[in-house]
This record gives C-alpha cells, sequence and structure tokens, in this order.
C-alpha cells in the first residue's frame, strides 16, 4: 500500500521537508499507541499551521485516502491505528499556547499542547483546567478532547465537555470552521463544541481550542478510609455524594488491588476490604469545615480506619497504596485489559460484587479501583498466559453486560478507538447508533477521518 | 389550510378525544408565545406517552406536515410559533417526575415539569436543579432544554448543558431514542444529549430528561455595590471573576436601569453610575470568608459605596433595584425588544459604552443589566412610538455588530428562535452554518421540526 503519486505532490506542496514522512521508521513508530494494537499509516505529517489541515483533509478526501488525528498516541482503546493505512496526522508541532486570559477565564490552545504544559503555564495565574488524566505529562489537549479524558477532579469539576468553550477544526468534507464561544454561556445555534468532544477524531480534526479555566484553590486536604468490605466503602461512596461538600477527589481501591498493592509497596499499604481516597479543596480557611462534613459522610457501618493527613509526607504516605497499583499490575501480567465502565454510584457495590463473582467464575484475576465519586470504575483482567487471556476476553463480554444491567456504560473516561466498537450495540440503541451514523456523515461523507473508530 | 383526513384519522388513533384539539379556539391559544409573533396551527396535540410522539411524528413525515414542539409558550423568539401550520405538540400533560435518585444525583422528569416544581420536589432531598430562568415558575424543563435557558446561577453552576446527563426523545425521522448515560461522566459515543440541548425543537423532540442534580448550599450572603460609571462596575466583574471564589450571582445594572428603577421603585433604589448585586452561597461556616473575599475584589477605583446584607429584610432590600426593573420597563415601552447578548467579561466596558453611542446615535432608550459573571448583558430597547420602533430595530443589527466584534455571540440564554434567524451568518461562518444544516438534515431529513426556526 501507497499513496498516489498526484496525493504525494499535492501533500509536498503544503507539508515541506521534515513536515512530511514516508520511510518506514516514521511509518512504524506512528502505527500503534498504547493499546499495542498495530497498523503502519502510508505517511504521517506534522502541521503547524490550521490551512495544512484543511489542505491535508481536501486533498486525501479528493483521493479517498483516510486521515487519522493522533496527539501522544497514549490512548488505550487502538483510537489513533491507522487500520486501513492512510495518513497519521500528528499535532505534536502545533504546540503553541496562543493566549491566557485570566479576566475571562479562558485559553486559547493549539491541540498539541501537553496537558501537563498547560497546567504549568496556568500556575502563575492562579488558574488550572480541571481535566487531569493520569497521563498528563505526556497526553495532548487534542487527545484530551477527542476523547473526553478525565481523571479524579472530574467528580467536582467535570470533563472537558463540561470545560470546553470553542474549538476550530476541520470536518471530514475538508471544511474548517468554527463553532462555540469565547463566553461561559451562548445560546446560538447547534452545540458543535460538545459533538466534537469524545468524538475521537472521526468527525472533524481539532487545530484550536478555546478552554474554560477555573480559579486554582489554594488549599487541600486528604485522608483515608479503609472499610470491612467493597459494599461498605460504596454505600460511604453515595453518602459522601449525598452531601453538599464535593469532594475533588473520591477513589476507591477494592480488596484485591489493596493486596497487590501491599505485596509491592509493602505495609505502608493498608490491609483492608476496600479503601476510599478523598480529596476536598478550598480556601484554606474553609478546608477544616469541609473534611469534617466529609468526614461525617465516610463514618459509618463497616468502617475501620479513617485517617486525615496533616503533612505533605502523611498526604504522599496515604497515597502510596494507589501509586503502587500500576507497577504492581505490570509484575503480574503484560497483558492488562484495562476498562473504565461506570455506572450511577449507588450501582457500584453490585458492580464489584458482580465482577467478584465474574473472577471468580472464568478464573481470572481482576482488580477494580477508580472514580468512585462518578461510579467509574477501572477493571482490570490481568491474565497471566495466553489460556487466562482467552478466558478474559470471554469474561470482559459479561463485565459489559452486567454494567449495561446496572444503568452504567461502557466508558468512562478512556472512550471506544478500536477495541470496543463490538459492544457499543450493547450500550444503545439501533436508533442511537443511526442517529451517531447520519451525525458521522453530516460531517464526514466520505468516511475518511479515523475509519474503523467509535461506531461499530 | 387544514389537515388532510387521513392524517386526522391516524392522530385520533392516537390522540383520543380531548388529547387533540382543532377547534378555532385552541388553535388560536396555541398560535403565540412570549414573543408576541403569531401563527395558528392546525392541530395541537396533548401527549401524555413517548410513544405517542413517535406516533405523531412518524405521521406527520408521512405528509410532510409540521411538527412544532411547546413547553409553556414563555419563550421571547418566536421558537414556538408555528410559521407554517402544522401540529403543535404541547407537552404540558407529560408533566410527572419519574424519579428522584439523591445518592446518584439524578432526577428523571417528562418535558412538561415545571422548573419550579422540580425545585420544589428535590427541595426536602437537599438538591436543586442549577438553570434558574426567572420564568422558572412557568416555564418547562423541555423548554429549558430546548432553549439552553440560564438565569443568574449559571455563573457558578452551568447552563442546562453542563446538568444534564441524558435524554430520550423522538428524531425529525420518527425514531425514538436515547442519548447520553445516568452517570456523571460518559465516553460512549457522540454526544447527541448537548446536541439536543439548546437545538430549540428543531432535531427531536425530547420527551424524557436525566438531569444532574447538585446539592443545595444551605447559606446565601448578599452584597450590594455601586460604581461612579459602568466602566468602574465592569472592570470589579473581571476581578472578582478573576479570584477562586465563585459568586452564585454577579448582576449588573447601568446607570439607565438604575435611574428607571428609582422612578419606579423610590429611593431604596440608589443613585450611581453603575451597580453590582453579588451573591454567595456555600455552607454557613464558610459564607463569611467567601464574601470578604468577593468584597475585596469588588473593592476599587470608582466604588462609591459597598452593602453586605445582614438580614433577610436587607437583601430584599438590596434586590428592590433589579426587581422594580421589569415593571418599570413596561411602564415606558410595551414592545421592548429584549436582547440577551454576551461578551467576554473583560469586554463588558466597550460593550455598555458602545452601546450607550448607539442609544444616542438611534435616539432610543436603552436599558442594559444581566448575568455579569458570564458577561451576558439583557440590552432592552425601549421605543415609545412607531418611529421609534423603526429606529430601534436599525440600532439592534449595529448591536449585534458590536457583540460580535467583541468576540462575543447573538444569545447566551434565549436562543435564536424565529425573531434572530438572519443574524446569525453575522455570528457564524458560512462552513459552521452548512455543518449545522447538515446536522438538521441527520435528524430531521425532510425538515418537518420546526421549521423556520434558529438556521437562517
Ligand atoms: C499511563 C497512562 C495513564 C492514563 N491515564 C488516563 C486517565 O487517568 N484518564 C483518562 O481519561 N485517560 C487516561 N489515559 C489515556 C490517554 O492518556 C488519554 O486518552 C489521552 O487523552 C490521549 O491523549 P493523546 O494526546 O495521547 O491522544 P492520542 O492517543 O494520540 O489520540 C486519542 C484520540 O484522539 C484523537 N485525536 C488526537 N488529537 C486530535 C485532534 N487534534 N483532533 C481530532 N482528534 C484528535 C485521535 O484520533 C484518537 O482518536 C492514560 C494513558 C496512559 C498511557
Ligand atoms: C417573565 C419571563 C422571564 C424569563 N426569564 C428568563 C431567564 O431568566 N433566562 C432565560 O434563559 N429565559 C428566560 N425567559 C425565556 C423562557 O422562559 C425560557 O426560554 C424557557 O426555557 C422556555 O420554556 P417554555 O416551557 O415556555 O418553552 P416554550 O417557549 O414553549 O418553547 C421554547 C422552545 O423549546 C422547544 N421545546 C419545548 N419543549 C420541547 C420538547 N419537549 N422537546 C423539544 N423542544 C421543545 C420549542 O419548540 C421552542 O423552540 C423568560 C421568559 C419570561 C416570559
Amino acid at each position: 500500500m501507497s499513496l498516489p503519486d498526484s496525493l504525494l505532490v499535492t501533500l509536498r506542496s503544503h507539508f515541506p521537508e521534515a513536515s512530511l514522512a514516508t520511510g518506514d521508521a516514521e511509518r512504524l513508530a506512528y502505527a500503534y499507541d498504547n493499546s499495542r494494537r498495530n497498523a503502519k499509516p502510508d505517511a504521517v505529517v506534522f502541521p503547524t499551521e490550521h490551512a495544512q489541515v484543511e489542505a491535508l483533509v481536501q486533498a486525501c478526501r479528493a483521493h479517498q485516502v483516510s486521515v487519522i488525528g493522533r496527539g501522544r498516541g497514549t490512548n488505550t482503546t487502538g483510537a489513533t491505528v491507522p487500520v486501513d493505512g492512510g495518513v497519521v496526522v500528528s499535532f505534536e508541532r502545533m504546540n503553541r499556547i496562543l493566549r491566557i486570559d485570566p479576566d475571562n477565564r479562558f485559553a486559547v490552545v493549539e491541540p498539541g499542547v501537553l496537558n501537563g504544559d498547560l497546567q504549568q503555564a496556568l500556575k502563575p495565574h492562579g488558574f488550572f483546567w480541571p481535566p487531569d488524566p493520569s497521563s498528563a505529562p505526556w497526553c495532548s489537549i487534542g487527545g484530551n478532547l477527542a476523547c473526553n479524558s478525565a481523571g479524579p477532579r472530574t467528580v467536582k469539576y467535570g470533563s472537558p465537555r463540561e470545560n470546553t468553550l470553542g474549538l476550530r477544526a476541520v470536518a471530514g468534507t475538508g471544511d474548517g470552521f468554527r463553532c462555540g464561544t469565547y463566553t461561559s454561556k451562548g445560546a446560538t445555534g447547534y452545540d458543535l463544541t460538545r459533538l466534537l468532544i469524545g468524538s475521537e477524531g472521526t468527525l472533524a480534526l481539532i487545530t484550536e481550542a478555546t478552554l474554560k479555566l477555573t480559579p486554582k484553590p489554594t488549599g487541600l486536604r486528604t485522608m483515608r478510609a479503609t472499610y470491612r468490605d467493597v459494599g461498605a466503602a460504596a454505600r460511604a461512596v453515595a453518602r459522601i455524594m449525598a452531601q453538599p461538600v464535593t469532594p475533588c477527589a473520591l477513589e476507591f481501591i477494592d480488596d484485591v488491588a489493596l493486596k497487590l498493592a501491599r505485596d509491592y509497596g509493602g505495609d505502608v499499604v493498608p490491609l483492608a476490604g476496600a479503601m476510599l481516597m478523598v480529596e476536598v479543596d478550598g480556601e484554606p480557611d474553609t478546608l477544616a469545615g469541609a473534611m469534617e462534613a466529609v468526614a461525617r459522610a465516610a463514618r459509618g457501618d463497616g468502617l475501620e480506619e479513617l485517617r486525615i493527613a496533616e503533612t505533605v509526607e502523611e498526604t504522599q504516605a496515604l497515597w502510596s497504596a494507589r501509586k503502587a497499583l500500576s507497577p504492581a499490575q505490570r509484575t503480574i501480567s503484560p497483558n492488562k485489559i484495562n476498562e473504565d465502565v461506570v455506572v450511577p454510584v449507588s450501582r457500584l457495590p453490585e458492580l464489584v460484587d458482580g465482577i467478584k463473582q465474574l473472577s471468580k467464575k472464568h478464573d481470572v484475576l481482576i482488580v477494580s479501583f477508580g472514580h468512585a465519586g462518578n461510579g467509574n470504575l477501572h477493571v482490570n483482567l490481568l491474565p497471566r498466559d495466553e489460556a487466562e487471556r482467552e478466558r478474559a476476553h470471554a469474561c470482559l463480554a459479561e463485565v459489559f453486560a452486567l454494567v449495561i444491567a446496572l444503568d452504567g456504560t461502557l466508558s468512562g473516561e478512556h472512550g471506544i478507538g478500536l477495541v470496543k466498537r463490538e459492544f457499543m450495540p450493547l450500550a444503545l440503541q439501533p436508533s442511537t447508533l443511526q442517529l451517531m451514523r447520519n451525525v458521522k456523515s453530516a460531517f464526514d461523507p466520505d468516511g475518511i477521518l479515523n475509519p474503523g473508530k467509535l461506531l461499530p
């Protein structure tokens, strides 16, 4: 497979020298992402300007060649893998922060800006952009927007959909356009901004984003609570979410995950049936009251120990269990299947119980932890060999069915990409899927943008 | 004009007896809304179930007859006026609150539930639904969603787009569908929920909504600050929005509006160059600190007087100016043109100055006030006779041009409807409008849903 010569000539005219690559090494370097799926593109381009992206999509559309947007390839769903070749457009060189406007609480950025770099740049102004995937130092704003990526802070501050004012983009038609506003509210036509957020590069390529900023509270307090069992912890989550002080992190770790973390991290990690990590933020004089309100809700049947950190060192110690989890899992299984299902908070006990049963039934180790305040559970299946891998896949389908039965959905923040497409009909009615297909055609009539992703 | 007999027969089979009206009186009663535009529908139906709405749209599509969704007709843009006849579907009898789920922070409602009734029902649970148009006692959730309606609280808590989890609806194709989630985050396909919010009944009819609830803070404090001139007040707004404590109301009133309010309401209304009303909410023990932070930001060059209410009576007295405004305007002009433009907060001084100049140039009385924390200004043109009315319309076009030049947009919360359609090309590029038209076709290929609205 290679691109038609006439297309290459056109592309060269818009992407001089090192901004267009067709060599084998580059094609390989942009063939995969964090999903470990793999397929080589025919070319990789590195735009620095919006106009180049328009020219690219127009040229590729004329030749019916696919265009796959790419930030930093950290997604876990194969969302950037060029399954049928085509041109990968890597936004890594469109990485300027164009404007920080604290008076109006927004920043304008190019899509290749790293989330972590943006947060650093905002710090002196006293602001932050709430979406905080743990990949923040390495992932791009464009990727965050395209996946609606989130993190612990989402429970209080929302996901990219709640934190983006407007976009500039190029649709699959080849037309550049702006949508949204520079203002914090608007009722002028259809909300194309939110429609693009979470669309995984299948509707349009984002070339600029106007992000809504939030003032950074100057204080933070951390609490750790351990419980007799997962049910008791999950009920505490519902109690915490039913009172007025919303924590800025409300993380859950199940017994299997705790044990794993303790094996790896030592006895600074507590042994318990389940654990919650809770953080509250705010102005310093409000923190004690806020923490007390949350602690009151965290107490209840099944609580074993509740510790509130008084120093930075204690805070770090409390987080040690959570921090040990990722490396601990890797020691067990290099092939972990990492899902991020989400259910209404009060259904968490049923979800966690159900997953335990599926783990037994299919004889696959599963550890669960995640953003409990949103009901968002990272369900990690850890197969140790090929036989377990196959069982894990069978188990996965039942995990999704359980989640849907509990009024939940397939993904809270990682998206669908390549690997969850086949499960979409579990989550969405045929009529909803058909409308999504119609929307896809409205933006990308020839289906050239990121084919084979998101829609089944 | 009347409906084909065969359509009427089909409709009768789905809408028995008083749930279908074709009499002149009913047609007249559903011909107008708060815009004072007017056009009679051919029939009015009152569904009580989702299935009836599906049947209605399918039947009307088969006959190429228009269907116009209607809540309580309080919108100000002619958005419910059946400009080319057809069937008005009034959701006033689909008014059940289906579920209030405090543990999961959501409520499921039918579209005809009044905003005010929902707030009452949520109170005992300690929650509220943030969107708070001042029409709350009389307007429906369906209308709120279709217009992305907002109010003072939006500055802190967001608009319907930030406070809705999922919808059930019937597209212009006649297909019923569900979109969104019961969870507070999700990354499973395109965000059709937000796309429908603000679409003014042109894409789909909403038959059920899952609304995100927020715990109601138990404390509230109110402050009034008067300034030498509008510029000083607008700069205070920007200072307030740049510090971490976000008020739950930050309202602006200009000098002309203040004078009008004082003529009507007496000398409890202060005389000043401009005034801000600010409220902060939170747990009682945090209020003093929060108010102090906001007051610190409100102080600065041009401040004349700053009063913090200590009692309920004082709070009511401080709001008297704002309350007197609506009746005061009516005494001057029964034909007020009520716009709700929005600009970035820091551009408010330029907007207010520019409007003063346009008021002089066209010799039309204009009073400005509104939700300054969002940069959302209600610009009210008050023509006293026919000649002034004509001048007012000429002036309006220049107001919109000014707003766009200041990076703002046509509407913050009232929407476009019938009356602002012609201005859409001022605010949106041709490519953006074309994509909106494509989206319209994706949901409503025959253009039967609320024709003549939103898109030019
Ligand atoms: C260690 C680690 C931790 C992680 N933690 C989290 C977490 O806590 N929360 C979370 O949500 N995710 C997490 N992720 C997943 C991943 O980091 C996020 O999905 C991230 O947003 C992807 O950003 P990226 O720049 O790498 O995008 P990519 O992986 O390059 O692309 C992701 C998707 O975005 C599209 N895309 C990229 N740029 C554009 C653009 N400009 N226009 C249109 N489409 C575009 C791509 O086509 C693709 O569909 C983690 C990943 C790793 C490796
Ligand atoms: C005194 C007064 C004060 C007001 N204050 C405010 C304010 O502070 N902030 C503000 O934003 N607005 C305000 N408004 C405007 C108005 O109240 C809002 O736009 C409100 O949301 C309209 O609700 P409704 O039920 O009356 O809808 P309607 O006026 O009946 O309809 C409005 C739009 O929604 C569509 N629609 C209604 N129901 C559905 C449905 N189920 N599915 C699909 N489409 C539907 C209609 O087709 C129409 O396009 C005010 C109006 C008045 C009269």
